[in-house]
């Protein structure tokens, strides 16, 4: 196995993080990684936002987490709840990732795609990650606009997901892989 | 940059492939990392189908460069032929990834996701690669349920991407990343 295997071979989806920043250059690095994803006919359409702001975090975890209790179905927000009530486990860095919502589908498979290099590029630094779709309930209520703007994300561009990043407070190991989802069609 | 981030930066998306198909134990290694993939709630809801078969690749693609025809919309089709006339551009394999209906939006994410760690995977051992989208075509027509069977899609999955692997007749740059899609939030 070659470095690039063993680091997705071993990337795991951290949720419990030390309050501890990552330093910048290992940040541009990341950021990098995600604009050099592949996208259809390259049209690119996402943006890479790097988001340093505690209190801008913990204020949209406030609001995610309030809007799911608001929702009919409690299901995630029981889930939620039961493994310590937080969305973003004290992630001191989260890359938000808006897609352009006139491509929307197109733009969510890219959206995935990006959202891979970063993940994989913060593993090969050490830095711990998940990727989290949960981030998209501070969008969900009245104060989604306001998010958006803080965020600065591009008229017409909508929230496509996240990636939590900080050092691991505690590890796991990563799913184990099924192989019966692998067929060879000779 | 460590390897990964090198393979990150480096990989392109070939467009011309040799006809030389790829040994069996590169493509396990390819299609392992696939299925290694982090998705929403670990519901892994795609497959990984490695197709060797260069007839049923040849026959997706004439069914997708007819049902491209009879679009409305001819600019994909003028487009294609432009650049002559082949969708798969002689690839000798192709990974579908099928998903999950059912979860469709989430799964495409997800389908993203996987893709990704299916080109970075291959390029790191020295395999061309690139993302196909325009495999959906082949399902688009008369024939979608025919090669749905033929490929062994479980019930209730759809076409999600594909990405076509070989060996690179021509090589080129990667795309310019464009760092005014990146911000960083202090």
């Amino acid at each position: 196995m070659n470095e690039t295997l063993k680091v997705i071979a071993n990337r795991y989806s951290c949720r419990d993080f030390k309050n501890e920043m990552i330093p910048n250059d290992l940040l541009q690095a990341i950021a990098e990684a995600g604009i050099q994803a592949p996208s259809a006919m390259n049209r690119q359409p996402w943006r890479v936002i790097v988001v340093k702001d505690k209190e801008l975090i913990q204020d949209m975890e406030a609001e995610g987490l309030s809007n799911l209790a608001n929702m009919e179905d409690k299901s995630t927000y029981h889930r939620i709840m039961e493994r310590g009530g937080k969305l973003f486990y004290n992630a001191p860095c989260m890359i938000l990732v808006p897609i352009n919502q006139a491509q929307y589908e197109a733009a969510l498979l890219d959206c995935g795609i990006l959202c891979q290099n970063i993940t994989l590029a913060a593993s090969s630094l050490g830095i711990a990650n998940v990727i989290c779709g949960l981030t998209r309930l501070a969008f969900s209520g009245q104060r989604g606009e306001e998010f958006s703007k803080r965020l600065g994300f591009p008229e017409g561009y909508v929230f496509g997901c996240s990636v939590l990043l900080g050092y691991a407070n505690t590890t796991k190991a990563p799913h184990t892989p099924d192989q019966d989802k692998i067929t060879i069609i000779d």
